[in-house]
């Protein structure tokens, strides 16, 4: 391992992406646990489960039925957390400033089958999904309202998802978000200077260092950044500069989604259990610019630190100060990779 | 109220402080939740544990006796996130960038009653922790290593307390935290361009403007800032610009204690339950500058939105985008103030 102090020392690491810090406590994984325990659901779900407000052929809360669809179905939030159809406003008295934002928020169920997850779907099928994320990527992005488009998953009833029926969502809006804003900062300040890609140069140092690459194929890298903030947070990347999902070809859509299979079904092996997570793909903004200092990447952010039931909180410390971690980036990165 | 669209139409407002935004959908406070529930303990815990490694007289695990306390109680943090004696050292490895960051943590047990939390106890005894903070602000401050000492507490199971005894934390250490150097930053323009506190204006303003405002005194302002990110999220600040909690009078140092133990007491009226959060306090950093731009606070960052059991997740378009909040800081306030 290039530099040990890292292995045993507190310290911090840059996130070249977001231009913020973590702090690592290697020495502090030892630390016994008397905190809350998680629930974990055993239950075995059926594929069909008429309560579901997802599961095909059943009338949602507003009284629309979904289709009887056959792969993945999309639909505008019933509850969504941005409107459309609202007055542009913005507040400047004094030291109040808030400005209007709309944007529209869709759902995505990625299968009919109520009891699937990602991790347990078929290659072929995760395509179908990439698919779909281009088509809402390439049809919110031309809607003139809308300057960035947010991919994502909250999967697991830890992660605040409220229907575990394997689903995700869009919310896609007029100005860029907080992490967005950072990433795209910080990628065009590299490209002006070095005209490459911040990430694909990256990439190619971590390809070389090897001990955070979790696996690769011939387009992407699934990594443990030097970054990470989540015990087991994982990228996964395009290894040539991609500023958005549109640009993939049909095969390297394909091994995208080989790169989403083996990390969701390797987490689900490392506490035996259907592994809760955020994920979320961060791309180039639609806002009509050319954007060439973007190179996208999915990452997921699961909060599972030493078992099924036991979590990391990124609470007191972490809220009033820096993200903070114990087990170290590499160490994740050799777990994951030996369950392969 | 000022501008009703505030109150109607999804926007984002501007937080002075950090110079970041938050997304507010105040249309969306009637979403039905059918996600997970929290677990409340309604177990009434007794005074003294004879398992609980804080409790007076108590063996800690590392072999150390506690001492037969009777008000606040201090030690170093048997798992401390940060270390002391460590070697100092920096990676610059490309674009993997690192710095060792040694540190000092420690625990305040606030009461020797393991069944008190701060909103069942005396404005008298508040203070004596209001005390303790004060010293070991001061003591760690000088410490050559130190440059900033932040001090936080986690309440309850689902802020990842590891032991229900009345306690808060200290970690203070070489550098800024991300945090506190936004503040920092934000503060120190401001006052560079008008020669006066950033907050200290906000405060004016808002007393004005009162709808935010939940309890007030001589010298301290408990209020639901405008840019809030948690359901119920507040600020105790003092009116005039303070740097840091040495500052404080005796006077002003009760009225402080008086402040915490009115939201505290308030938010457990609530949800009729004992109400989780981690509060912190963001002070002048201990780095040997003047800092006359810093204006102390504390805030609380309490996770519960609709009931006992029904919390805010921070999760998916949160963690990639920007925080998000359903009722407004408005709405928030009048339900606290109308609990007093
Ligand atoms: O120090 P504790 O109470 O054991 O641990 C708790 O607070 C720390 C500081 O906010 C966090 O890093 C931990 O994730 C949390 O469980
Ligand atoms: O949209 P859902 O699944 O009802 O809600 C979940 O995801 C949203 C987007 O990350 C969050 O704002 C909510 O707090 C969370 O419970």
């Amino acid at each position: 391992m290039e530099n040990t102090n890292l292995q045993d020392y507190s310290h911090k690491r840059y996130n070249i992406l977001t231009g913020e810090w973590v702090l690592v406590s290697p020495h502090r994984a030892k630390r016994p646990w008397q905190g809350q325990n998680e629930e974990i659901s055993t239950e075995k779900r059926p594929s069909y489960d008429e309560n579901c407000y997802l599961c095909p052929t059943n009338t949602r809360i507003n009284g629309e039925v979904n289709p009887d669809y056959k792969d993945v179905f999309v639909f505008t939030n019933d509850f969504a957390a941005l409107q459309k159809d609202s007055p542009t406003f913005s507040v400047n008295d004094g030291l109040f400033k808030a400005e209007s934002e709309k944007g529209i928020c869709k759902v995505i169920c990625f299968s009919p089958d109520h009891s699937k997850s990602l991790a347990e779907m078929e290659v072929e099928d995760i395509k179908k999904i990439v698919h779909v994320w281009q088509e809402e990527y390439a049809t919110l992005g031309e809607n003139e309202m809308i300057n960035y488009v947010q991919i994502f998953e909250n999967k697991g009833a830890v992660m605040g998802c409220s229907n575990p029926h394997p689903h995700g969502q869009i919310w896609s809006q007029s100005t860029l978000p907080n992490e967005v804003d950072k990433k795209d900062r910080h990628q065009k300040e590299y490209f002006n200077k070095n005209n490459t890609s911040l990430l694909a140069d990256y990439l190619l140092q971590e390809l070389e260092a090897k001990e955070r690459i979790i696996f690769e194929n011939d387009d992407f890298v699934v990594l443990t950044p030097f970054w990470a903030v989540w015990p087991f947070e994982v990228m996964i990347a395009p290894k040539k500069a991609k500023k958005n999902i549109l640009e993939l070809s049909d095969t390297e859509a394909r091994n995208y989604a080989k790169a989403i299979s083996v990390i969701t079904s390797t987490y689900d092996k490392l506490f035996n259990t259907s592994f809760p997570y955020s994920s979320g793909i961060h791309q180039a903004p639609t806002n009509g610019e050319e954007n060439e200092h973007w190179h996208f990447h999915m990452s997921f952010y699961p909060p599972l630190l030493r078992s099924a039931t036991v979590k990391k909180f990124m609470v007191g410390y972490e809220m009033f100060g820096t993200p903070q971690r114990d087990i170290t980036a590499e160490i994740a990165a050799k777990r994951l990779r030996d369950l392969l």
